[in-house]
């Protein structure tokens, strides 16, 4: 089953759907596709009918809109960690984002005027589906609700001023999310992940190449604090990050920035001077 | 003016109080003092009347009950880090808890099974009073609602693991805060803070040595995004952490961890094993 959240209007109010091709049918009372997951009712929305209108891309929203928690995950390709000439982590690397960062899978992304290197982290989005604490590999493994497509933009500058990556991290309107939320049996074995900067892919790497699987990290981040419905865990990125690159390279006015996963879709996004 | 916010049923109500000396003024409509600033009620509720009842300490809830953003800021103490011969920090490190790690300030400190260096970080909460963006220094200056006392209790192993802090800050139920809010004047010149382990003295410094000040932090995170009333910013904790010093020493069950701030009042938590 696949997701979405849309803009119905002009003040940002929002409506979950069910995406079927290319048609959508409005989830009447859930205002997101959080608001369906907090409700434990994805069962319910897969057989719902209703009128079906044609899909608006432009009028995507952030899959969840206001997630309690967006959890990001540190270096977790086994790729890019082996590449590098490191040793694969014991532990998983944890940090934060707001859900103020989040932006909808055609939105802009915002380059600030106080960065000058704004870089893309493309990642797997896993959403959490049921309330968690403690949970056991079983109890995470069913609680994992689906997956989307999440670029983790992170302003380089900001994020290596002082030992913690968060204020890099952090910045409103920055962050994509979508086009669509999937439940898991809709990613092919195999899938890729595959990151443009216009037409020049960035990063291409298969999604199930995780030292910490969703399941793992659902156990591991579930020990410290619980997980909500709706809560998200970007899962972190692969090699091919411009900051990483000689000569280093970032995200330019006019560039289009686009995170692709087979089986869940595009994000496509516009990086544009923020207005202040 | 002093306020707080008390637990008024077994289900967790909560209600915003006025503290005058011993007594307390309910503040009714007013769910805890984030209610307060959010709506923009200080002034409006320094002069309401009403029933006094005797303050009863067991009830205090966290002053905010659930901020939006509790944001915490690293080495902060400019005595600490001279004496540890470092360089003056030219920028405020960063990082976040969830609002489930803040307890109230009788509540008991949760020691987890997963963690055998649980440590004390005596703090000033600094509590925002307006929504600011890219806040000028006076516009800073004017988002100063007041203050509180905070423990940024501290699972160190975790800590530790990784690169980043956050997996050892974000424990549920660790985080004292309180007793009360306060408004900038009820803070004299020269106040200190002070730790205490049982009896023990073990962070001692005035407040005022911060390398970064109320007015610097909010200038600079809200140039990373929005700050709203009721938001919490934990302005880093002075010398004399169990962590460094030697031997190391860690929080033990049945311990009490006093934290107090010259006109403000005190943190007292017990530490007792998790039950899970």
């Amino acid at each position: 089953m696949r997701l979405a959240t849309l803009r119905i209007d002009e003040s940002g109010t929002t409506v979950a759907v069910r995406v079927d091709g290319d048609a959508v049918t409005r989830l009447d009372g859930f205002d997101d596709v959080g608001a369906v997951l907090r409700a434990g009712a994805l069962e319910q929305v897969s057989s719902l009918g209703g009128r079906q209108e044609a899909l608006d891309e432009t009028k995507l929203a952030p899959v969840v809109v206001a997630p309690q928690k967006v959890v990001c995950v540190g270096l977790n390709y086994r790729n890019h960690i082996l590449e590098m000439g490191r040793e694969l982590p014991e532990h998983p690397t944890l940090f934060t984002k707001y859900p103020e960062s989040l932006i909808g899978p055609r939105d802009d992304i915002q380059l600030p005027p106080e960065s000058d290197a704004v870089d893309w982290e493309g990642e797997l989005a896993l959403v959490v589906g049921k309330t968690v604490r403690r949970a056991t590999p079983e109890q995470a493994a069913e609680a994992i609700a689906g997956y989307s497509v999440l670029n983790d933009v992170t302003m380089r500058d900001w994020q290596y001023r002082t030992p913690m990556w968060f204020q890099g991290k952090a910045w409103e309107n920055s962050t994509p999310i979508g086009p669509v939320f999937v439940t898991p049996e809709e990613i092919p074995a195999g899938a890729m992940m595959t990151t443009r900067v216009d037409d020049e892919i960035v990063q291409q790497t298969p999604i199930d190449d995780l030292v910490f699987d969703s399941a793992a990290l659902i156990s591991y981040i579930s020990t410290i604090f619980t997980l909500n419905p709706g809560d998200v865990i970007a899962t972190g990125t692969p090699g091919g990050v411009g900051h990483a690159r000689t000569p280093q390279r970032y995200l330019t006015a006019g560039q289009t920035l686009s995170t692709a996963i087979d089986g869940i879709g595009e994000l496509v996004n516009v990086a544009v001077p923020e207005r202040i």
